[in-house]
């Protein structure tokens, strides 16, 4: 029974306090959040077999655990990945581990010291549906992959205060795309491109972000991906990607809440897509879950690692580089 | 907290225990099963917090409950049911309740008096896709309803030892449509037309059962009703329904395991439907749980009742005539 | 060149006209019109290579025809359909030839006799869904036919005084789908059971017949077929069909004007199928007029004869008589 | 009734000569072609209607016309417009009037002086889908457009030897969708940038062009466009498009030979698409034939002008120079 910790009990701390529970071989013990209030950790105590302490710093030291959760805000991600790595746990880190792709390199560097599993929060590895694309391209059925493409819409605009902190939409937003786009292709990229602008909301121009864009990568050899982006699809959160290769393409398109399709005067009409992240993604942090523990028992491979951070991190970098100086920028120039 | 006791330990039983489980009001205390081994038992003991009782009798005498769940074999569901009203416990019960119409309706009778709440498991009627078709119904986008139909396709043959013992095709499984078609059109059958035969394996014919059927219920202002049924469909269980009214139609489809489109030279090909009603309808016995657990605390009243089953049993036993006798079977005349 | 001369000059008559003139190996080279205006003839008469007669009769002894398409009302076809084969033409005679079924018989005599094609105009044997779908059982796709299931909605009510003169819904309407079972299914149909009712307008049962209905059939080896009528649709013209059997099912389902699909705060939509049966089924007339040609050539046989004819007004009739009498019908108390 | 005259009897010809068969207002009667034989000519001669011609020179001086349809090789297209222009004839010119820039600017300037219609073969500017999507665009349904993606692959291949003449990928295929980006956006296109390789077949690369790319446009409002292009699709000709705005998105997807639908144990199968462009978009040659005539007659403006072949020629031209030059190249720099 592998024992867990969690930074951060907020919103995505909790939910994979609850992905931890529906499995058999580990358990939540401890929670670690400054600003938790009681009613919440009434609510998640479990009839309290879970502990709350004030700081990660206690939670470590007294708590008994095998793994950590880094689940607080990213300007922390840094500090507590290496105060939980030093404290010899297995760590499970929310993306993006960091904006600065040096300290990537350090916690790299420490998690080749430790020998503990370290593992990163890009949960769309693990859906249903981009493993399904996967599994197609693994199992040969597009043959040679030519091209990649990725939407991927928003269902609204974030605040703009949530906006001005959050790294800007390559590393907020697309950069689930990127990492999709390595993991997809699976190559090494050498080139990028961006075109972007604040088209939904002028407001985002002035805090010197944008809300919608298009992005290229071109591969090793020449394999090309595209990603399209927006902050806004009034029709709900719109996640779809295609794989086109020499012998076809394969292709993933939206969940939605129910089949109903109803006929009248008004044309063929479907339900919009699930509205949320979380109703759309809730199944791959389960997913996620069981390869973080599978990985500590040493059933498995962590299947988002320090390294698949770091690369993802670097093109979206690259990818505002390239839109601040309307230029294709080299990755090598980067690396 | 509801505190519910089990009786049957097997498939369907843990299904319940598991959908109770997620609820937050309500807890499984006590099963009653003479013939589960230790390991299935630890399996589902939750910690020791579950008692294993070898009768339902011992049960109802020694444990502390609110309701019961009925989940042993058919052809114990009256005995069960009985006991357990008796016990004054608010009780649900698998569905069939009774292939008798009579000991349906004596168990009528008894929750009358009872005063308790009992609810029959007519899953289907908790679907997400079944309850969007009713509500596109209710809220008026197809306009006056003229047709309703319901198709429902079995993965594969159940061995022929079941099928002798299940009451047959309309009993055993049109009894979820016939169900279905009551709740979505609810207005009064008045007459039901059968055609069937056994189509897939004549073994079955032999056993006096068929595996594949044609059913039409005409309702009392002619509002009309066909569903088809099919022991096998070789891409998976199908499960569609439509509703066809004056302004338009609606149609519920089949859950698919993800949403990803294969294109080459063979075609372009999405997956097959979930294989499997536990899989396609795992959800509906949660929201069927916390209609229940609700209706108990008097928050609601249960969606599918004891008058419910007698007509969904009444309308399978006219089927059944309908078939053997080769006419039309007016409802009037078993009722 | 199969010099053909057209019966009718109305809406189905210049259809077969313009489906004729794409053929390089027939042309229309008379029309017998006793209502046609000059305007209509100047419009069609294709530079003064069509000649237009007052009578059917004067065409016969007049004009140089190798051919004849019976394109008047249907209380006409009997007649025109003997004064041709008696003229010793191939004959195309537009759907249904008769409501009496030994006026029928009587031509299948004359038919017999003559050595002549003679075809009838069941045009959805022609159309490239129904064939694509016919064509998926006759290659083995859906393994041994268990069930069909036609759906036929057409968008709108015609006139009380059509519906009046029309035969009745089932003769009308449903001869279409009675026949395109019979093509499908092609084995006996032994019994027929029909429910049915004027839900769309109450006027219609004035004048006794219905506006919706569902009809079983059920054929020798119980293969079986069942349809869905509605006079109303107000998506449109709605022409599905699907057949299941032991290596899984094949369906074929509405054309479109475009495939644009639409997103946005309403849903997913798509467009209303094609609004009428001329837009719907207009390839079908064409692919009708080519494999009369080629039969009278010698290079084909008709896809729809007289017999075909016999059997689908057999159907309908039977329909009729179920609904009327609230019984199963066995198509052998007709035959 | 328009008069026109045809130079160039190969397949496009042809087509064209298909097209205006249909049309009330217009007829071919003359042809001019050095190489067609005496088969091909009686084939299309319908009935001596048309006289055929050794050279454009000679038709456009014994012939009748009020019209010309340019159909020769892409290399004759300027000096048959000049002539055609010259001899005071309406003219439709298939795409593309040439590679060089400065020529079309001259013929630009001739048909200004000339006062006739000159209209450019962009067919898929008539495609019933294409138009459904522009339709869409301008009555709101999507609101401000903020990204516009084009996929385009064709079924296969063309021999080395055609693309070696072709004018290369973006000049041969892009240019379709490169017009059809700025029919739709209707902006001024500012910058652009091309990713793409031999990746079908390397041999490609020998001859200097290559068989799949990505293209991505930016617009003046920095609307953007993105277009993926592929030499080949296994599964056949794949045309979509979808337009994403402030209320949503539209798209439009492939045409199919029917709506056959099989499920079975490798899934749920549909047809492939349409497999050739002839088939996919002959119904546009015929609305783009109408447009043609409608704008000699006064009833309508061409749809597609000699100044859009000249934008989509500078797109083509600076999409190669981005390729070649691994940068974004903004279009003032080549205008």
């Amino acid at each position: 029974m592998i024992k867990v910790g969690i930074i951060g009990g907020g919103r995505i701390g909790q939910i994979h306090a609850k992905a931890i529970s529906k499995l058999e071989g580990a358990k939540v013990v401890a929670i670690a959040d400054a600003f938790m209030n009681d009613e919440t950790k009434m609510k998640i105590a479990n009839n309290g077999n879970i502990k709350f302490f004030k700081s990660h710093e206690e939670m470590l030291e007294k708590a008994d655990l095998d793994a950590v959760y880094i689940c607080s805000p990213t300007s922390e991600h840094v500090k507590h990945a290496k105060d939980s790595i030093k404290a010899k746990k297995h760590v499970f880190c929310e993306k993006p581990v960091s904006f600065n792709l040096d300290e990537i390199k350090a916690i790299n560097k420490l998690v080749d010291e430790s020998g503990k599993v370290f593992m990163v929060g890009h949960n769309r590895r693990f859906d249903h549906n981009f493993m399904a694309l996967k599994d197609a391209i693994k199992s040969g059925k597009v043959g040679d992959v030519y091209q990649l493409k990725i939407s991927s819409r928003d269902p609204g605009l974030p605040p703009i205060q949530y906006i001005e902190k959050s790294g800007g939409l390559f590393m907020d937003m697309m950069i689930h795309d990127l990492d999709m786009s390595l993991n997809l292709i699976n190559k090494k990229p050498i080139s990028i491109y961006a075109t972007g602008a604040a088209l939904v909301n002028p407001e985002i121009k002035k805090v010197g972000d944008i809300d919608t864009a298009i992005v290229t990568i071109t591969f090793e050899d020449n394999t090309m991906a595209v990603i399209d982006n927006c902050r806004l699809a009034k029709y709900g959160y719109d996640q779809r990607a295609e794989v086109h290769g020499s012998l076809g393409s394969a292709q993933i398109g939206n969940e939605k809440p129910s089949t109903l399709i109803v006929s009248n005067e008004n044309g063929v009409t479907s339900e919009k897509p699930l509205h949320f992240f979380l109703e759309r993604y809730m199944k791959s942090y389960e997913n996620e879950a069981v390869n973080f523990i599978d990985s500590i028992n040493g059933n498995d491979k962590p299947k988002a690692t320090i390294t698949d951070a770091y690369n993802a991190v670097l093109l979206a970098k690259a990818a505002a580089i390239s839109l601040k100086e309307k230029r294709v920028v080299n990755l090598s120039e980067l690396d």
